[in-house]
């Protein structure tokens, strides 16, 4: 594999570097979520675990353990973990969501039902607990629960945060964590405390997994306010529709004059929006330059993830997260 | 409080008994599910936590850590973890059963909505999760885990069993075990284990709180065919019209004759019911004693509880635990 491909696509060449670990995450993750007795549980998740997710997460777990030397055998379960915690996360946002779609395919909630999405949501964050359990890491454990505290937090916060323009920066950082970062950080972070690794190490890479969750997460806020079409099939728009106060929004809002205010109370507080009005919000924003500066936002935070990496050792596998968070931030172009 | 008293409201006695420590948990409980940055979270749990439950799986905890001579500080998060739980799941069976009263009360998703039901339901297991890490024990979060599993299988085994008249005498075990006793069972083994109580104790007091559990559902379920109104507002005749196959049809099923089948057939596979099938399906049950039967099994699941308190000091508490099983079949007459 050259160089410019890595490059080009950096999931790949962390994959063909993982590839063996990767080969036993997914038989683990086939083997955990067999249920002898409850035939629904494989049907459900099967669709959506064999839908060609990049198992970015599982790879984050595997790289942070080998940069810092890990040598057990418990970076298997650890990485079964953080996906199959993903996978619980995203059957129960389509619930919440009413999605139709997931990675192009129906979702569970729509061939199955909502029951189904609820309850086999719990039973894979039920198995990624006893997956966990098994890796024998009282603070392994500490850091995944306080993810899945911060994760769910997020979640509701963005229940309320949604169609409120009083949003702060601040509420929109937690809402940015808990949707993308905190699982992000936390499977770098586990990685290394589960290697052994010294404090530095540890505290690097969970800045690196932060910074790169928040700069995705942030380039997925920008695109939806004019990027092309990504590649998790996201429409443009869909955010004004669904009147998420993303970073753009706010920002805007907050330098509005008295007939951008109305605009905004209009179309996000009241939902009341017409055809021309996401047009309108691209107009308001690029006047104010605050879809600018989301994207000098997400390059920052894909910097602070670069330079993270400085403390750890220089070999071709840190040389591939690198590229990943610059490759994060290519979207924006 | 008399002996006679105690005897009819042994939940009440066991309150009284432990109640610094229920003070403490109750405490615990509030603190844990404040969240600064969602207020939706306390609003929607205090909704639930504060309306009126009994409880009984805290008590559970802190009745089997006692037993065993626990003397540590961990015994109010480990009854706070499994009281965070059983809400966990209460808030998800709401959105899963289209409920509308819970305790007497409306239920979450009607006041505020299926979302916030969702998201709360998995806020409030992920700060079961930290709880228990708290306890600093492996073997409780392997307990807990393994609980946890068991809960969300049953419950996903119980959709498909719904309205599935070949739903084995094992399998309907399987869903109980889900619905109430794995978390009995899990309160009362995990008390033990904390309190670092030799394995026959640990053994005894799972047996108890399975045991104890499993009297508990089916009694519930002989209930639904005929007993008076039960305390928690269920109604008679719910699980029919819901098309569940609990033990009296399951058993009546097996006996049918050709008519007899293509009642069930009609009424629980098709779920095609008319005024007068509900009595109709009293009629058959009682022809084949199978509500007899249901009756008789629940007693002997309640002296199996008892039973298995013999292996542990002869103290009030233990009396006490005695006296709750003894309670949970009065329900019978």
């Amino acid at each position: 594999m050259d160089t410019q491909h890595m490059q080009d696509r950096p999931h790949d060449a962390l994959a063909a570097h993982l590839s063996d670990d990767l080969t036993a995450v997914n038989a683990l993750i086939r083997q955990t979520m067999a249920s002898e007795h409850a035939p629904r549980i494989p049907e459900v998740t099967a669709h959506l675990i064999e839908a060609g997710g990049k198992r970015i997460r599982p790879m984050l777990v595997l790289a942070a353990a080998d940069l810092c030397g890990y040598d057990g055998a418990h970076h298997h379960h650890l990485a079964a973990t953080v996906e199959f915690i993903h996978t619980a996360t995203l059957l129960h946002d389509d619930v919440v969501d009413e999605s139709a779609q997931r990675r192009g395919r129906a979702t569970a909630n729509l061939l199955w039902d909502n029951k189904s999405s609820v309850l086999v949501g719990d039973y894979l964050f039920a198995r990624a607990f006893q997956l966990m359990v098994a890796c024998g890491s009282l603070r392994v454990l500490d850091i995944l629960s306080n993810a899945s505290a911060t994760i769910a937090e997020g979640e509701v916060l963005q229940l309320t945060t949604a169609q409120n323009l009083g949003t702060t920066e601040a509420q929109y950082l937690r809402v940015i964590r808990g949707k993308t970062a905190a699982l992000f950080s936390a499977a770098t972070e586990s990685g290394a405390v589960l290697a052994g690794a010294p404090e530095d190490k540890v505290q690097a890479l969970f800045t690196y997994g932060d910074a790169l969750g928040i700069s995705f997460q942030m380039v997925d806020d920008f695109l939806d306010f004019g990027g092309a079409g990504d590649d998790i099939g996201k429409r443009i728009g869909d955010d004004f529709r669904e009147r998420k106060v993303t970073l753009p929004i706010i920002r805007a809002f907050a330098r509005a004059d008295v007939e951008e205010r109305a605009f905004w109370q209009r179309t996000i507080a009241k939902g009341d929006q017409q055809d021309g009005d996401f047009e309108q919000a691209c107009a308001i924003i690029a006047r104010h330059g605050t879809l600018e500066e989301t994207r000098a936002e997400a390059l920052a935070w894909s910097h602070r993830a670069k330079e993270a990496l400085s403390d750890l050792p220089d070999t071709p596998l840190r040389a591939m997260l690198s590229d990943l968070a610059t490759y994060v931030v290519q979207r924006l172009n």
